[in-house]
């Protein structure tokens, strides 16, 4: 594209400056009408998406360029909660976290694979739609809490550690399925990406910050180029997000375990300007949830009872395996992880991709899930808000400072 | 694209991370070299995307989200250069930065128009080229004298009148000879386009920071949502490039009259918030300019030549025209406006764009105008750290709280 303002794929007659007017400004205006009605000012983010797209107004599309700049959102997001949390008050929770993640996969899978088959559907289908309820979309509830200050309290640190630990699980549920579809179970091979995905998390979890803290000081004092410390950030991140694409994991875990590596290591500037490309990209990952709504894509109503169905199901299956591994923190606690596991969202899309490339499932089937994850991801803010109220916020030196 | 990490158009392979990995490391890696061989580390980013792009190792296309990062920090690179300027002083250059502007544009034209009759090109070929050759490109002159700290100089202040000016001019330039391409000249359209532009521009660089002052802080007092200074900041960004695309002046004039706007309104907080998104996507707008060049677009030894020569053209007609506007302020200041206003940029593409789909002009006459701009942009910052040499610098406080 030799032109200065890239037009948009979908939407040729809009140029950047009005598309990144459109889908900031929706997204804002909404999140100020929510935050006046006493609603989470996020889910008036995510209801921009779908008021400016396919579904309402139809202004814009899901096109490429928003996605991108959501997509770099969540890397950004995942990023500053890494740098505020430390591995040592993960691996505190380490043992539950683990529990969390390991129910949190099972009984979502096991879950949503039970009602299709019992609504007639196809023995695959139901592997695949049981396979797109597990992964926690974790980017919604960082979001919350962070803004919340409510990062350092046990639930959102048990939170953290299982969508971590979730998302290795979940790849290998794909894999697994995957391989059913395709006719033949590897386990030599599943085996073999499960470990080289744990070792990834474990070398970087273990001895990121141990090798940052040593390398990285030296290294700045060499560099002569203007905001030095801040460059060697994103190179980490985009590299770490990069490498745990390469080991079979999220690249949202890549930002989140550089974060976490970086977290001691960085001066408080750096949070800042971290905190700047957060705060004008979020908005972009939110509204871009809401954009991949559409109702039309509805054909049938038994369509829509099946997608209210796995809805119900995806929610109270989630709420359940996990609040269940959390229940020696007692009640109070195992509803905030429940309702902070509750996010569907990339992931589902890769599983039913896979799955319609495998010709697995049907394309309803996507709307489904699509309408679940968008669904299930709008009901989490309130239901957190609710299930931290009383709790005693701690707000972020960034935070304070708000002008 | 309901993925949750799109891929790259022109390479599959690439992911967001390995693709943002891919330009800023190479831009950062190149920046520091050149800082090392005491040469502007600007140029390596630049050359960062020429050796990364088609050119040399070809790991990378120009493509459409890269392009997307580009003019989105061209914007708020412009962005904040406008918040570090004050209108008050740039009217106390008005007249001189309107001469530049005139002799900036007609000087070039002219050249470029000669040159390309003298070759034996068709008139309305020699036309649209010496169009190309009209418009300078201050995004690249803008990040120097920011980085250097030499924007409170006077040729800094002229060069940004000017860059105004010759962007209007450079429009009304491309809407003539257009309309010679196609036949006939409406003057009264050309002259309410004219008057349009020139009316936006002298409106908000006028009247917008009154506006701004007096509109903005109550509204903030209003508004419930976090950052709300940020939002309202962003959204009168996007605005007003977006209106001053629809007034038919680039972008990043509207974002330059936002900065302005805002200067003074703004607290130290959102300059760094804003330091922040421009330090990120600043890199990809240089890189871009590097990704666009492709050596092999050259059929023959001739095209090159005539390459070379519309190079010279351009440096000379510009340094000239521009210098000689400014002989009131002495030699040294005329050198250093003369200097700021060689770099071309996105208008070229689009005067070469719009005189290929007129069919006035050929196909290798887009490489030679594309060659001149990313090597007339590739020699400004070591010229500009010349004409400077000696000059005093102003560090802005963000940039002395570098860690």
């Amino acid at each position: 594209m030799p032109f200065a303002f890239a037009l948009t794929a979908e939407h040729p007659t809009l140029t950047l400056p009005v598309s990144m007017l459109l889908v900031f400004g929706s997204a804002k205006l909404l999140a100020e009408l929510f935050e006046r009605l006493k609603q989470p000012g996020i889910v008036g983010e995510i209801l921009a998406g779908v008021v400016v797209g396919p579904s309402v107004l139809g202004w814009i599309g899901p096109n490429e360029n928003i996605s991108f700049l959501g997509e770099l959102g969540i890397l950004f997001l995942l990023f500053r909660v890494g740098l505020e949390v430390r591995v040592q008050e993960l691996k505190q929770v380490g043992r539950t976290g683990a529990l969390v993640g390991v129910l949190g996969v099972a009984v979502p899978f096991i879950a949503g694979w039970a009602l299709l088959r019992v609504w007639g559907k196809p023995q695959i289908e139901a592997l695949f739609v049981g396979a797109a309820l597990t992964a926690t979309s974790v980017g919604i509830t960082a979001q919350v809490l962070s803004t919340e200050g409510l990062l350092n309290r046990t639930a959102s640190k048990i939170i953290l550690t299982a969508a971590v630990i979730d998302d290795v699980l979940a790849l290998l549920v794909l894999g697994v399925v995957s391989s059913v579809a395709g006719g033949s179970v590897n386990v030599v091979e599943l085996a073999m990406t499960t470990a080289f995905a744990v070792g990834f998390i474990l070398l970087i979890g273990g001895w990121g910050g141990h090798a940052a803290r040593k390398v990285l000081p030296p290294l700045r004092e060499r560099l002569r180029i203007g905001e030095s410390q801040f460059a060697l950030a994103m190179i980490l991140l985009f590299g770490l997000a990069a490498l745990s694409e390469k080991a079979g994991v999220a690249p949202i875990i890549g930002a989140f375990l550089a974060g976490m590596a970086m977290g001691e290591a960085l001066p408080h500037r750096i949070h800042e300007l971290a905190h700047g490309i957060t705060e004008l990209l979020v908005p972009f990952f939110l509204a871009g949830i809401g954009l991949r709504f559409n109702l039309q894509a509805f054909s049938s109503r038994s369509t829509l009872l099946l997608a209210a169905m796995v809805l119900v199901t995806a929610i109270v299956s989630k709420v359940f395996g996990c609040g269940l591994g959390t229940l020696s923190y007692g009640r109070a606690v195992a509803l905030r992880v429940g309702f902070g596991m509750i996010p569907r969202g990339e992931f589902c899309m890769v599983v039913v991709q896979a799955g319609m490339a495998l010709r697995a499932i049907q394309a309803d089937t996507y709307g489904v899930v699509v309408f679940m994850a968008v669904t299930a991801t709008l009901l989490t803010p309130p239901l957190l808000k609710l299930a931290f109220r009383g709790v005693e916020r701690h707000r972020a030196d960034t935070e304070l400072s708000v002008g």
